[in-house]
């Protein structure tokens, strides 16, 4: 069947049978028109090739209802897993996420910052890079509109939402402590915040339940490859020096996939049963921790959580600079929860 | 150092010192100024908080420099490896991808199209849902802008780039036969031609090879979750009959990662050495496939030569469609590798 077609939004308009600044309020906000109405649009919308132009509509109005989404990398299972939730809340309450991936280096992430501008979105839902962002270019973006970081704060005072790093690392710590030899802490590359409040939490948990921390640094080139990094790394340790405990406790579930690899390759049994050679559990949960040969024992950060409270203060910080209102400041710090599974 | 601000491209323009018909050749694609030129805009660009308003220059212009990129989930690493290798491709040559995922849900691809028009993208390079893809929506994407499809080719004619199932899954059966026992094959949820073409390449092969074809259908309702379906139906079958072979050829390496993790739980030693009991082989060489406990022998998709002429075909059929030229009837299918690992 071919579908009608229209030249502007009066047309359309007359098509619905409902009046111009109707449509528009349809088009602002669904939730805005009355159901019949909105049933109404719809049906019409389904039989027509209609597309409201976005640029045109958008010059008449303060700001879009496009919110941006920056990452580092999709190449991270946590990452994905947050996107991916961030993205449906989106969607659900009528806003259509932008994502943009900064591929880890600062000049794409500078570009992606240039771009949301360009787009005019309304918000911006952002985990930074880190260690390399640029932080004027972040500025320039909060100076503009309401923005939200998750995984890692921005340097400066922004609302963020993230994961309990002390509370994480001392309940994994605690735990490895409690059913086996005391953990050696395997470390990723410092590229953001993360790294360093889980080295020193689990320094701190070391001494308080009465053992000598020992921290093994990542000797390959930073880079956010994690598996390869723990695969290297532990190939490394193997060689030079054998295990240094019967216990490792990685900084993130990527770098333990590789770590668990290498250890493999050596013809190390891996878990917590009888006979095996070394215990070894990682931090984050993501998605496929669950499919490792052993399943990996790790902690899981509310990745739930970490996306709608992120969604939910964006959206009340562009309402707020609707109406004039002004900003609280929104810090939310969630826990994490221990994954008891058969590596460590 | 506080950034100076501009009002407009005419303002910018002068404080740049070059024309206002330049600065929006640069803007259009920093390639058509000259080289000294470009640097003085970009030098400006670095000290001011000038961004030009996407939305004021599109209405002027035929279309954007962006490009839409649409595939069923970032969730896997098969999809987010050839979207960055396409986003850094368009990066490179001075688009601007917008990727949008439409979460598995035809609704969601529906939507995410309609957005993309929206947008006035320039082209999209898509990998269609599928069996869920609704025909006409498609249809109304490549009727209004050149579209290429990877991974999936959609129902009805157009430019597309894929993995040849028929050489890749051929390659893999023969080095099976001849390494060992001849494989059973896990299908996977008919969710696009993929599977389809890869069972008929199997059985196939099989037979030419002088084998009874055995498959097995994955029997938990169909769903993108491919770790979980080949966990649970690994469980199945052993919990049912055991073991149908010695040899297990799985449709993706997504499933083939569940499949092992149950046969792990199950106490099996899976690989190709002495006193193992089971091999186990998928398909695409993602990422993760070779830091599996054994790594995963697997064939090879050519992600970045998919990523690559995808947009190569994208930019020309663009440039066609400037130049009034008649466009080609572009297919590409290209050859995956073998690549052996420990698992079979």
């Amino acid at each position: 069947m071919a579908k009608k077609s229209y030249k502007s939004m009066d047309e359309f308009a007359n098509a619905c049978g409902v009046s111009r600044p109707t449509l528009s309020k349809y088009f602002h906000d669904p939730s805005n028109v009355k159901e019949v109405t909105r049933k109404r649009i719809e049906a019409a919308l389904k039989k027509s090739n209609f597309e409201p132009n976005l640029f045109a509509r958008h010059l008449n109005r303060k700001r879009t209802r496009n919110i941006g989404v920056l990452v580092p990398t999709i190449s991270d299972p946590f990452y994905v897993q947050v996107v991916t939730l961030i993205e449906l809340e989106l969607r659900a309450r009528g806003y259509w996420p932008i994502q943009i991936s900064s591929h880890t280096r600062p000049d794409l992430e500078e570009e992606a910052i240039r771009t949301l501008l360009a787009l005019k979105v309304a918000g911006a839902i952002v985990a930074p890079l880190g260690a390399g962002s640029q932080a004027s270019t972040l500025q320039r973006l909060t100076d503009t509109i309401p923005v939200v970081c998750f995984d890692s704060p921005a340097s400066f005072d922004l609302p963020y939402v993230g994961n309990d790093n002390a509370q994480s690392v001392a309940a994994m710590v605690q735990y490895l402590c409690r059913s086996g030899e005391p953990p050696v802490f395997l470390e990723i590359p410092q590229v953001n915040e993360n790294s360093g409040e889980r080295q020193e939490s689990y320094r701190a948990t070391m001494l308080k339940e009465g053992h000598e921390p020992l921290v093994i640094d990542c000797e390959t080139p930073a880079s956010w490859e994690f598996e390869r990094l723990g695969f290297e790394q532990m190939q490394t340790i193997l060689k030079r020096d054998g295990l240094p405990g019967r216990t490792l406790f990685c900084a993130n579930d990527r770098f333990a996939f590789g770590a668990m690899a290498a250890a493999f390759a050596a013809g190390l049994k891996i878990g917590r049963g009888e006979g095996c050679d070394v215990r070894i559990a990682g931090h984050d949960d993501h998605p496929l921790s669950r499919y490792t040969c052993p399943p990996l024992t790790t902690m899981a950060q509310n990745a739930a959580a970490i996306a709608a409270t992120s969604v939910e203060i964006l959206l009340r910080r562009i309402d707020d600079l609707d109406e004039g209102r002004p900003m609280q400041d929104d810090k939310v710090i969630l826990e994490a929860t221990l994954v008891m599974r058969e590596s460590a």
